[in-house]
């Protein structure tokens, strides 16, 4: 199956602001990129690294007055549905890898330190398996209520802030998921990316990044998702980090404003040719 | 000149518990380690690895019962005190390195975005030179009151934290000030480990590791302490990153009890052999 | 400046070969990639990793019958000719960085340490700057006969190959200069990518990748053209390694049959679109 | 089981040399590090950086006149055989690791691409399992004689010379064992270390470093020695890679001669100190 993502966002600022920002697909996914395509509006210099998380930043300075940015791929995945294990174990923390352990601790928008016991009273009795993870899921699914409102790129959320409002978008939604795991001990990692409609319906809102989280069981790394909470087909990250902050859409050294956002995530055929 | 630097850790614990603990020497320091030895009592397997800030982690799982952990080192040094620059320049974002960004952004301990304000109000009217980080580090020096008492292995501080409480221990005082720099802008990371008394009064307090932090000024990293705020002989690091959590003295997955701990941090002849 | 560059291989097989190609432009060059296609008629799994060099290597296996593999990319660069710095000075051995280091060893094709009495014979009176390189690059230059006959895909080239036989192509001409280079304790890498014809004559036979070297000189990496011998415009880096076995065009781990294969890499208009 | 390990060096230059010397034990090796130390006398700068294969590498320049280098360890290692997996079985070239596949390359002192033909007669016929590598090791082992006469240091060896020649050092079974392993495409890498004479006679020759080589069999690597093609206890790694350049004792930058040399290698009571 074939998949055209991308997006185009405008800016407007009133002095020149350095700028980072995470759009292209990661180079480490169960995915082919078939074409990729970027375009900036004036044309700048651009300059893409790769940070400690394996995020594809770019670098460039916002001019004064309009920018406009776009990304646009073509990535051909193999068009299943997220996996479940359900029988896969939880590993003890001294058996998890070195490079796991970063994702056991808090970071800012995780204070898993400060949901410790909440996590231990309303997850310790399940078992030590991916039954624990998908609980976690069950309930910040159905506890917490989406709402577009209460949280937009200006507002930064964060797990314990999420845990107190019960309501949020679906950033919030993996923010509190990966605090609960983190607290549990479970290396959990906030991941955001593309995601098509395949075989659901198409939301009512416009289309939009999507945010979920990976949680590491059975000896790897699986997606898991408290917002729409069951398996999805075609994910393809973005970003990866400790929360939104390590993995952020975008991250402006000054006062740059957003002022118009497209994002694509579609189905395409297998002869598309990219835009 | 040569350091002898180490410590001792006593634990107790009533289940195994699987740690991290940060106390060997980094590798990368403007020193070179004569010599070195570890010793654990009960004896354990013990595993090194280098996380993702170059730190030195040591894996291992506390028995059920008492283990002791020891750490011995030489290392020479050049004997000079922290270089101090102050006409070096803060370079603007756009052309700070790669890998210093991630300095830029908040932390668990280090929320610089809601200092963003306090910050701008209260240090941008100077140069944007290393006056700047010293101007922090001033402030940081007569605001915040040491003590003790406030501030244990126990407690998780916060750069905010400190900011209202206005007491601390050097810790403290290296999260607030790696706030304030993170506000404005400008790299920094927290850094810890040994110093010695060389040229200064003994501490009246048992010795202990120290903690203060590094910014990036003029093209390269220099440290800065907010506790002393003079330059110092002889800083050792052992652990580096973005706050105390990431670079944590000790990490552990269960309930482990410190109940002993000595540090030293001594000058001996250039012939002294390992203990 | 935009160019835009890419190749077509043609490969036949009686049975599955598993390969590895690098053909995809450097990520770390000096220039923007505007976008990037690739395609597989059939259609296979493709998978790209960055190796040690950071080269893009795909891996995929050749099935039997007939293989396209296609790459096709647009990128901006700043359109100036190699930049010369004939004042640069050659650091002492001990003063190279540590990872210029495994560039001054000999290698499968660089057998520099056969090549030491020669190269200090023929070049040990030069001063100790940019111009021991340009001279090690004007011998090559004037002493080596370009022959495309006596070298190709199937011939496993070395630098006292070359000096011996005084013929050769692009390839063997960069790998005798970076042997002399090795032997005079030079930092020298082979690299190879693509080089359109801007400003010189187009060359007779058909558009091929092209190979040169890089020599670290004054603090950073020069690309130097024993072939050419003067400065050009547009180099777009493929590979970089100890010599053509760690940056291969190719490596089959089989016997599969190049049958086609064609090379562009043109100057385009600014808003040229990728085919 | 503990062992001390280490070695005394003498050289003598008659100017500075800038060197790099290999005699650290390998962090990431399957035992403990107890105590550590190094000494060179006269006092010089040394730094230690780990080169893209692990190693750590000394660098220093050693001053006009003599210079003695020392390094002792205690390790703790567990105390069995090498591992023998005789069901083990090859990965075909398409699942092997992406870091493997430098290790199927030919280097300079492994010259496997020259090798192909006979090592597919010679072991073709084997099956594509433990077996394939234990028939090199057996036919090495068989077919070479140990010649300490034939190879110094001073001599560059390689896997034809050694399979032309029929004799040599530990070192030259290892490279000639690693060259049919490429050419059969079976990741293989060198790699030399201390080896004591646990559990088999002392040799006759005075103890010296030891070199085997490492080939990836059943998804890992194992250790395999066509010297004394027996399993041995004790092996502690200094230096992998490709061949015996990439991990080479000494790499001198001038003519600084080896002119004294000594290795230890015992099994010490657990409680020993190091020296």
């Amino acid at each position: 199956m074939r998949l055209r993502v991308g997006c185009e966002f405008g800016f407007e600022s009133d002095v020149p602001v350095p700028m980072l920002m995470l759009v292209g697909v990661r180079r480490d996914g169960d995915y082919r990129t078939v074409s990729e395509s970027t375009r900036l509006d004036p044309e700048l210099p651009l300059r893409e690294y790769v940070d400690g998380f394996g995020n594809r930043c770019w670098r460039f300075t916002a001019p004064v007055g309009l920018l406009t940015t776009r990304y646009d791929a073509v990535v051909a995945i193999q068009g299943q549905a997220d996996a479940v294990a359900p029988e896969a174990r939880l590993a003890p923390a001294q058996d998890l890898p070195d490079e796991s352990l970063v994702f056991t601790l808090p970071s800012r928008q995780v204070e898993s330190d400060l949901l410790m016991s909440d996590a231990w009273a309303l997850f310790g009795g399940t078992p030590p398996t991916w039954a624990r993870v998908q609980a976690v899921c069950d309930w910040v699914h159905g506890n917490v209520r989406y709402d577009a409102e209460v949280s937009g790129p200006a507002t930064l959320g964060s797990a314990v802030g999420v845990y107190q409002r019960r309501s949020g978008v679906c950033r919030d939604f993996a923010l509190l998921a990966v605090g609960f795991c983190r607290a549990l001990n479970i290396p959990a990692r906030y991941t955001f990316g593309y995601l098509p409609d395949v075989g659901v319906p198409p939301p009512e809102t416009p289309m939009d990044f999507h945010a979920w989280f990976e949680a590491f069981v059975g000896g790897r790394w699986y997606a898991f998702d408290a917002r729409h909470n069951t398996p999805r087909i075609g994910r393809v990250p973005i970003g990866r980090g400790r929360d939104a902050i390590d993995a952020a859409l975008t991250t402006a050294y000054g006062p740059a404003r957003l002022i118009r956002m497209s994002v694509w995530a579609d189905e395409v055929a297998d002869d598309h040719p990219a835009r």
